[in-house]
């Protein structure tokens, strides 16, 4: 099962590594991450994506997390009401044929071409994940060249 | 000078705890950091974003950078032409009386809200990072409770 999970850090160097490397060691890969600045430039947020083999092992992982210094507080959006969003850039190749029917398509998913020249466009948009992943398997038949992603963002 | 930077790696558990080590050792602070799959699932993609007080340590971080076994490669998108987006959820509370102010204010800013209830809204935009600084510095006199972010992603 995917878990996504808040961890509100101080923002000092080295926290991101011993954060990373808590997970690492448990041989738990993250699938994403996003670190930022909150309110307040002393404390960063992390917003870590994992998929749980063993519920068990990531409730150790909670434990040790909250046990680190400069770890606040941690949050498991997996058992809370909670917004979730992500934002990804596509860089497309397509047909002029089928300019029409990508200007449809993107209409549809409320996504934007924020940079377009010849038959190249960087496409900007955001969902939940499912959203995400209709979007991507829909530009697939024009021809995905790239893809930049930020991890998901989650808030209560 | 803020630097951002993106590192293309294999997607094994380890990297990402490895990576974020090397700008520590260095005292290189990480100001934002997004992390997540690209179109080759074997592959990650991390944007990180570093102030860099010292352009020569920069440079030795990129080398060191391309050294580790598992980089794939390093792109420091601050001599490209490129584009950035920056994901954000910042929840206001707000009163009755300025419902309209903040309606006027959002369609400015292409900022929606994603969830909303009596006089709290959870409020999703997208933007570069001087949009999104406008649109927090905006949205304060509203009342900000919480920010999250994703971090900068940023394509050629």
């Amino acid at each position: 099962m995917k878990h996504t999970i808040s961890v509100l850090v101080e923002n000092k160097f080295g926290v991101l590594a011993r954060v990373a490397g808590l997970f690492s060691a448990r041989g738990y890969n993250i699938s994403s991450l996003a670190v930022s600045e909150t309110l307040d430039p002393q404390i960063s947020c992390m917003t870590i994506v994992v998929q749980a083999e063993d519920e068990k092992i990531l409730e150790q992982i909670e434990k040790q997390l909250n046990k680190l210094i400069d770890v606040i507080s941690v949050t498991d959006f997996t058992k809370k009401e909670h917004v979730e969003r992500e934002l990804v850039l596509v860089k497309i190749n397509y047909l002029s044929k089928q300019k029409a029917q990508l200007d449809k398509f993107l209409k549809k998913f409320l996504a934007k071409v924020v940079h377009g020249k010849e038959n190249t466009a960087i496409i900007e948009a955001v969902g939940e994940q499912e959203q995400i992943r209709q979007l991507l398997e829909g530009l697939a038949k024009f021809g995905v060249h790239e893809l930049v992603r930020t991890g998901k963002i989650a808030m209560a």
